[in-house]
């Protein structure tokens, strides 16, 4: 098995590598390293191991749509090559381009969705999303004054990373608990989150809390955006799939011994926010509404969707 | 100044003394205390350090209505007292009264809220109260089949404190992050909670995080019940007095040099859930609407209040 | 055993005698004639089979609120008095007033809904209550162009009962299904219905679907008034007594063979509609808020609620 | 008759006296000078020509309760007094009672209401109520950085008197149409407004608008508090009486020509804002909620009302 | 007139073929029964008589869509071909593979629409929808354990159908009133109903009562399904046409005499879910959103719609 | 410069030519009689003076959606041209085929939006928008019986032409201040008003005081379309673009010295209408939920936007 798809799948599996967007592009590079450092001349051979790696790398979060959008992107038209060589040369390009248009997007959303924000407003974000972030920063670049609630998300505590990645941007930004997001919304004038999926009739598979942000936003008039890359659109959800809620382990939130044996935890890591509360989701197509989501997927897809 | 007086003051100010009812019988006892002490027999030297025994219970937590509402109903009548000795019975007598009356709500508390808990309910609780705990814990003493989501109640954690409590009653019990309420909520029949301040219009201020678990139990149309001795309902708030939600340490929410230095912690101690979002207040006096709580207010202070 | 009593309690159990109304008048009416009928001279004896006579009446509809109150108003005073005459007297004075003020009431309320109607009003109306009916005619009788929309009210149809009563005073009368509520509703201007049981913290108990048309009235922002003499206002769900939803016969709703054996039928006879769906509750002592029925319980009652 | 109860009479139908507080102190007014000048000395006289004055100035505003309050206390006790000069006596001093506790209501009104208002709000008004512009300037006057949003009042435009008196006050103020309240509202922290008439069962009767500026209010989270004295309170609407809501002149909304001969106008005086979307209002008794209406009542009318 | 083609229609007509799919396919059968049977030659006397054809079949029930859909695919193209054998190719061909991929969307919806259901899950089913049972039933067999709550859906009370399908699949299956939906929403996970008509702005056209267990659905926050194969999307609607809300006879609702003959009986058909109630639509092209409609609408008639 | 091309800029400038379809045919009528009289043969000199001409109009109203829309329909292809004979030719074909289907978009919009009309309704519109009146007369015109309020829309009272505009028309009409429209609301069946933008997220940027309607419209459950040709849809929403709210003189609302010179006058001429308050989008194109403009844009705009 080639070293490259190893150690990725495995820094997936640890959580070196997060994000919706960075395990794309992640699964992406490792199907480029793969082709690049394939020595073999056999196509049979070929189909054969490279199955192989992309279970290995599906394998490291077989959750995640995003993954799967850069694995298959990756790899789209390999397998019918001519030759080992045509194919790899096939594989190393579409990495290269999957990688590309990924940042590309990310730069993207973040352009069109600064221009949602206003001088003056408050805005907050949940989580630690490098697409909202890029928003938010943008927006600040180009010289709006605006101020920033960062949740803490527990139990990972992600605002921590978030609040260091706002304030080396000279963002002006405030740290609150997760409990504390309906008092601080009426003074609220927009939320901006990532994605991790979303799903075919346009709800938001996002980290857990982000439904409760996203009440708290309906119930007091406040637009909420999510910022999402449209690899991250689950063709499979148009297929009826549930995204699958993932349970954590225990220890995220309680240190050993802090409660008695018989109580349980429970630690989910996503939550789904339904449609109704979206106002847009900014993606690198332009700000749409989730009733749209259906019309991209056709449009990325085509065919090739609902098929089996 | 008397040492218990002083002692019970620091312990308040501590937080080694927390919860509305646990300081108003802290704030009663003290008077008790200061009393049985006192050993002067001028009328006009005992009001004056009565004055600033008082003085100091109460600056130990200026916001606490029930404190407040614990010390007046112990010092009540002593003033016009004949002598030192008359004004020492009375107070002793009020003092005890008090905590006695203030211990019998509890326990008539638990016994109406357990009522409203049905076999098979599954709850969800904030925080660390007492009363909502003894609410739960004697439905489950009553054999009646139920399961509890605590939460886990950012910054201070009080969750652990609640889930050892719920164990220790044998109580069915999952703890779950501030930020999975809403997520649980589809599962859940009933909330209840506590309540530090109960306002004349009917509206709860109780730990961050309440009006969120109100608003996420409106949402899936869970009951959302608050349980609060009466001795917890405002009358100042009659006069207009807004609650006042006191800010904490940055501390309690980050560890040093976790944060860069200019990003601010927002960290508000309480929140206000409005009278909309609260299907019944369990009181000593049984089950009531919030449209109520002006009523009681009349019952329990008729002309005294609102008159300056 | 009283014969009178026998006989009445067993017209409760058969539904010969229903409605809540209805109900509390038979049962103070049983109290009367047991008290008119008793033969013997001595208080204990008396007081013995005054309590037997209590229970046999009170067990024919055990969780009726209005029948409790119709009886212990009845009886209130008499196993104090100094003769089994002078109780006698009493028993017969209380339930002969009792069953005048709830005939006063329904008229009283007729007067008070009425006004509340409007000419060219259209108004929808469930189950076969006779005080919304009352209100409904009332308002007819006062020369007002009205229509009313009554409910089937399956499974009983009691629709039926009310569309003859209308038509018999002349008012134009559409029925519809149960299911056509919120179609109709976009025509509606006020909802009447009457009330089984009204809890302290200003629930309506009332006969299954009177939530769903309260809902359908609130999203289409129509007026939803309940109409209730204060005998139906519960004082033991002050002590925080759910009201028990009876469930009825399987054969209520299908026809024996109509449907396989393993299938269930759940036929409950009540719902609950919450105080925040009621805009006004239409009692003998005038127009209220839900917000409201603590104070009138306390009026009633007094001191005498809430002390065991 | 009198010629002060004439001139009163007319100066309330020419809309010289506006708002339901000075209307209601005119009337009282009008009572003090009728028993001032009154020459008679028969008793049986007096009362008919006291029905007749009352009658007159009843006649000059039909519909506002807080004229029949301001009238029917300063007559309270008069016709059963022992002698003309009594009956006077008793007349002129209830009159200067009503009128001194209607001032001071005014008064405290302000002191409470302003104490809801915190620095840095921004506040909306509608129309032209003193009370709330009380509330206003006293809290401006207590030092607190206060915006107010003040609506254009369409047809009468009062809001031309409202920014002229918020500004003589000192307060930073800006008028907007009324279409554009629900612009607005997102910075908007509070409302308050003033009450013509409220109902036993919480409702508001107030000027055009109202209702519409309360569901904007609602939307967006924001407390919305109306400002009013209790003899604003109607008893009469405790037997169901509807108010009804005035219609005005085709002239108060268009010049004469403007509009072709078959275009109708319909204007209205008032809305009614229902119970739920009032967090709170503010009378000189103190806060309370739309639910205690019905308890005020109790206390100041007791069982004088609900009795014919 | 052909034989097939007189049967099918009166078959519709009497509710013996009953439900949007039957319907729809039992028109397509009918057009190619027609063709199979045609003797003629002239292609101009064929046009003549396939037009009285279809002219029958739509009258059995002109505002079905879905029947329009099945006879328009089936005869698409037939008109314009060279010969009369040509013709009846094209029929018999259309309306073969109408009815095998009406077959296979209800084949497909199940599939996707059992994906949605997860373990444990509750479900409400209204009236008797083919597809809406075909999904509920796969998820069981997939092994899922599921409970079904089936509504009477009076008048015709087809939950008596659904029932019985129901417990014929071996799924565990309750039946309640109409009235009862509100009451048990709350231990729902997920509603699943089918549709008769969807239109191009995204409502849903369906069994009377299909609205109101929709509002009950999102008070209480309960996903709500509709599953529709897309020959049930109207493209008239697209055009404006309401869909018109068909009217029965009072004989369905009530026995002769049971009523007086001045009250009325309202008994309509359908009523309409409104877009923003609906979370999903499953259909045989996957999960959408109400949003998708015009899309797939788009590309199912493409150009030809809009155009007259 | 091109005279037509100064004095319509003028024109628009000066409001005299108002509404976004009747500037957006200004707009294309600009630049076909700038075809039409140009003079010169160079082709450089012509794409010069082309943009100066386009800049001119563009600046006139800079925010105007339908502006843009119609001028670049009209100069489509013309700067590829291989003459300015071709160029000249290439732009009034495209500017007649603009004003046609422009103004047969508004008799398309005027079919489709009539049908949704029924017979008996109750409607309400805002402001003075062509489209809108042009369906509600149509409705008219096709002997429905309907009834029409108009709001007076202020500042600039556009609702005085509304009432002229409906009563030539014939239609029974009443006009009603702005703050009357939630009081109305419950005897409307529903809105429609024009649209000056529509955002690629589905939100209506209209007439100040649409959203306020939109609200009511919604709490009394009526049905709320919004009536645009679909250049009116803004292909720079989907970059993000914030549609400006202009904000207009002081004048326009009060009169010199009616107010102090320190109250300020915020006098906005549009506001935004969420998508999720419209039922529907009354297009040329057919009848749309707001999910669906995303879609109709790629389809009128495909890869062109996007791109830069």
């Amino acid at each position: 098995m080639d070293q490259n798809v190893v150690s990725i799948s495995q820094d997936i599996r640890d959580m070196k590598i997060r994000g919706a967007g960075r395990i794309a592009r992640a699964g992406a590079d490792a199907m480029g390293k793969f082709a690049e450092g394939y020595q073999g001349k056999d196509m049979a051979a070929f189909r054969k191991d490279l199955d192989e790696a992309v279970g290995v790398i599906l394998g490291s979060r077989p959750t995640a749509v995003s993954l799967w959008n850069g694995v298959q992107s990756s790899i789209s038209g390999a397998k019918s090559a001519g030759s080992v060589d045509e194919a790899k040369g096939i594989i190393t390009a579409n990495s290269a381009r999957f990688i590309a248009e990924s940042n590309e997007a990310v730069h993207r959303i973040a352009q069109i969705g600064a221009k949602r924000i206003e001088d003056g407003d408050t805005i907050v974000t949940h989580c630690n999303s490098s697409v909202a972030i890029g928003v938010i920063t943008e927006a600040h670049r180009q010289g709006k004054d605006i101020k920033v609630y960062a949740t803490e998300s527990r139990p990972w505590r992600q605002g921590i990373l978030t609040v260091n990645d706002l304030s080396k941007a000279g963002v002006d930004t405030t740290l609150i608990i997760d409990s504390a997001v309906r008092l601080v919304m009426k003074k609220v004038d927009k939320v901006f989150v990532g994605a991790d999926t979303i799903t075919s009739h346009g709800a938001l598979v996002n980290k857990i809390g982000t439904s409760q942000v996203a009440l708290a936003a309906k119930e007091a008039r406040v637009q909420f955006y999510t910022c999402s890359e449209t690899y991250k659109f689950s063709p499979i959800s148009l297929e009826g799939d549930l995204v699958k809620i993932e349970e954590r382990e225990v220890s995220e939130v309680v240190r050993p011994g802090e409660i008695p044996a018989d109580v349980k935890v429970y630690n989910p890591v996503f939550d789904v926010t339904p449609a109704q509360y979206i106002d847009g989701i900014v993606t690198e197509l332009g700000l749409i509404s989730p009733g749209s989501v259906y019309d991209i997927l056709q449009r990325k897809f085509g065919t090739e969707i609902m098929k089996e």
